[in-house]
């Protein structure tokens, strides 16, 4: 702002909100005073759960998802099917497949996709570790829940080869037309896919 | 989430994320694994601000304002023009001219419109202490710079009778043509509008 209109602390609060995804500067500004008129309600409850979770939140050393417990609620869940680790690249995906609730397995969290270009290697990902996971005696199947993008493929495909001596099988998701999709909106390479994999009725 | 994934703490920090503006429950969870991602950088610093604010925030009772100060910045300002007060419906907008550095006077925040329907009578908002501070003798004018919506100018017009009174000169701001803004773009009303007060060059 062109002159001081409220005290520090508040413009401190807008500057750090604006560096949430999806927030620029104007939605800053409305989300900060849609807080401060909603002190009690909601800025304080706020400021207390993010302080909560600042203190509290692990990254789980096993498989990577983010959580207050170690190992995380995942890895502790003894329901969960041992022979099926599933792998994302981003806490976001596992969140996406467990509340779909399609799957009982456990995760393994990449945290990205390789990208030389943005010098992101196998070193920077976590991958040793699942190599290390896959080779438990338990794990008979790495399922590759990796994005249908050209980084999420390739990552997939390198995987494949450093998985290739764990005696595991390496499945990955389908590819074809999502439930509800249009045919006339699906791009060419989804078609493809789906005729490919088509299913005898 | 239709199964525990995370630990109750990232639940509640994404609930209380859901009440943000323009953040539904699907950004929420974004925001919420942006900041657990980045808890030093990000989710730390934010949790303290908030908490400051929460702590240090009022609303100034001689304008409306909000601010950590009583009174507040503006109104302790002695370089403000004193023979101005104006009028705005929300903090935001008081911001939205202080940003612009249109205007030297002090503010009176009203906290909103009146709207019969949702049941906003004048002694819902801040209007009693404006008609006591538009009785002071530096006070000459009083500007509404309220919204040009159907409850900005109700609400204008109803200013208008209880500010009569007073002795002051009431304003409001010009209608006209935005400045940058093409005539194939803009409604009926704001092109009456401008034709009507059309300046003679």
């Amino acid at each position: 702002m062109s002159r001081a209109v409220a005290g520090p602390e508040i413009e401190r609060l807008i500057q750090l909100l604006a560096r949430l995804p999806g927030l620029g500067p104007r939605s800053a500004r409305r989300v900060a005073l849609h807080l401060v008129k909603r002190k009690d309600q909601l800025l304080g409850p706020l400021a207390g759960a993010m302080a909560e979770a600042a203190a509290k939140i692990v990254i789980c050393p096993e498989c990577g998802n983010v959580d207050t417990i170690v190992p995380c609620t995942i890895c502790q869940d003894a329901r969960r099917d041992p022979s099926i680790l599933c792998v994302v690249e981003e806490v976001g995906d596992l969140w996406a497949l467990e509340r779909a609730a399609v799957i009982n397995a456990r995760y393994h969290v990449l945290g990205g996709t390789l990208s030389p270009l943005d010098g992101v290697g196998p070193e920077d990902l976590n991958i040793a570790k699942l190599v290390e996971r896959a080779r438990a005696p338990e794990v008979k199947e790495i399922l590759l829940a990796l994005n249908a993008t050209v980084e999420g493929q390739s990552t997939a495909h390198y995987l494949m080869d450093r998985l290739a001596d764990c005696g595991v099988t390496v499945s990955r998701l389908a590819h074809g037309v999502p439930v509800g999709g249009e045919l006339d909106y699906l791009d060419e390479g989804t078609l493809a896919a789906a005729i490919k994999a088509r299913k005898t009725l």
